[in-house]
């Protein structure tokens, strides 16, 4: 049985001030975010297009299909181990026209500068969003610059769009999700969050954390080769698996249960985890992506996902039930808790 | 005879410490801007699609082509007379599509939201950019929302990317112009520019200014039925008419000659400009297009427009002759002077 969708029912409760102005917690990818999305923006400009909530849009032109996602970078610092926010920028887009199965076509680029922006900086910036989107083949193929005054920004922030083609056949969307779907993720989480937190805070873990930054174009590809009928992807940035796995529940109507055992996390990372009182669930991941396929194909999937370098710790961490739109885990001892979303925003910036 | 282009022989010299930091005159959309993208972007990110250096990149998919336009909004104050940057950013986007000669399917809009911003601030400004949409009966199909901590943004940005069919025989680029080409405005120039300025500088001036910012597609569509070989059309945004026919030139790599006579000016625009020591032919515009056509179809082109309530003050404003790549004004009296690019930005944050 699947109850109607109530949002307050999973996330914590609202903060006083939360209705007046705008706050961090908006920008979480998880509970205010999304309610900011669902009173303020979905009233709006609700339309058919955006209506399934999926990380891009699908369109049609001509004969073909195409897929449009767009994503506003804002990470700090914009330099970090693994990448800077120019690849990050391309890898965060690239990926959300992956989850929508989706060849590229072409990325646009803009850029809203702080005046006094050390030019070497946007220099390396540059050439790691152009060594990106070289790796991937794809263009830049138009794009924007603006410059505010100092104290009017803070260094730099890109936004990416991303159009590309989706291949006959391929249809990934949450409402796909059927109850009995096995999750499978591509591989260990909360690597980029637990990156750019080291750096933020200045903390030395017993080795660095590099962000898992990645396209996972290739990736995907070879999982929808051995797995054309998956039914949904999602990449798990912003919010980390927690969000993601809340998003495509309330999109499927359906429940989500997690095991506690399997989830793959490197030990720096679960280290990083335990001395900040952190959960990993809710670490963003950049180059990692939740597949959720039929019970049948659950094998071949994760076959596919393990044969390719980037998926060669994919684990199959849960399955997809009938019932409320809600996300549990359960636990080594077959206990079940509700995951709560978090209301605030343990890592703002993170993206 | 069209001597090859050289950036440093029409803009100012460059300031000093321009090389090392980021200076709100890259963001001008003219000197320091232009260089900004042949130093700096261009070697590290050209491509083909990048290359005509136009509103928007033209990408083939299946049998259709597309056109893909990008735009970040950091306009200051967030509501102005005339509209917002809700409205702003889906009307400069929308129009970059229609330079190129394309219908609109879906915009996409990523916010880059500023910690305290009032909700009813946001609420009215997505109000506009909804109303917007509508109007053009184009889909927000999807977006993102970041927010930064108070102090590292400035209440709101913008970003709005466009995905347009480019219908048969349609093919608007610079290096279609040629010379002998007439030259249009499709009504009085410098409203957005000055209707900004009044707001900010708390002047008043004997009568409001109202921006121009208007969505150009049924007025490019009624001039392109009845000239569907029009070769190039421009909106002449950020740094204004001025800007624009120095990109022009440059892309065309030809000389444009305007004249000091026809160019239509409203006058209270032409009072603030007096009064401001500011050259209208700078001033942005965010409603206006520029026609590049072929002389024997110069009248044809000028009905069309003045037929349409956006282009009734329409004019004929100068040609497209052989020689270098450069920008002269012929005045009244006959003589010729040389329009130079502003190297700073009289107007940061115009758009």
């Amino acid at each position: 049985m699947t109850a109607p969708i109530d949002p307050a029912a999973i996330v914590c409760p609202v903060p006083s001030d939360d209705r007046e102005r705008v706050t961090l917690a908006h920008g979480a990818g998880a509970g205010a975010s999304a309610r900011l999305f669902e009173t303020l923006l979905w009233p709006r400009l609700g339309n058919a297009a955006l209506a399934p909530r999926h990380d891009g849009a699908i369109l049609a032109a001509g004969d073909a299909q195409l897929a449009f996602t767009t994503d506003g970078f804002v990470v700090s610092p914009l330099v970090f181990p693994g990448g800077t926010i120019g690849s990050l920028a391309v890898h965060g887009t690239l990926n959300d026209l992956a989850m929508c199965g989706a060849r590229p076509l072409a990325l646009s680029c803009a850029l809203v500068i702080e005046e006094g922006l050390p030019m070497a900086t946007l220099e390396r910036v540059i050439d790691s969003l152009a060594a990106a989107a070289r790796e991937a083949g794809v263009p830049v193929a138009t794009g924007d610059t603006k410059v505010v005054e100092r104290g009017k920004g803070d260094g730099l922030f890109v936004t990416t769009t991303g159009v590309g083609v989706v291949e006959g056949g391929v249809a990934l969307r949450p409402d796909r999700v059927r109850a009995g779907d096995a999750i499978l993720v591509s591989g260990s989480i909360g690597r980029h969050g637990a990156a750019i937190l080291s750096v933020r805070e200045g903390i030395d873990f017993e080795s660095d954390i590099v962000s898992d930054s990645a396209w996972l174009g290739p990736l995907v590809a070879a999982l929808l080769e051995a797995v054309p009928d998956a039914h949904c992807l999602r990449d798990p940035t912003r919010g980390g698996v927690g969000a993601a796995l809340h998003e495509i529940a309330r999109g499927a109507a359906l429940e989500v249960e997690i095991d506690d055992g399997p989830i793959p996390i490197d030990a720096p990372v679960r280290a990083a985890c335990e001395l900040l009182g952190l959960d990993p669930l809710f670490l963003a991941c950049e180059g990692r992506c939740l597949a959720f396929v039929a019970e049948r194909d659950a094998d071949r999937a994760l076959a596919a996902l393990r044969a390719h370098p980037l998926g060669r710790d994919a684990a199959r961490i849960g399955r997809v039930l009938e019932g409320p739109a809600r996300v549990c885990v359960r636990t080594r001892t077959g206990a079940r808790r509700l995951l709560v979303l978090p209301a605030g925003d343990p890592l703002p910036r993170i993206c």
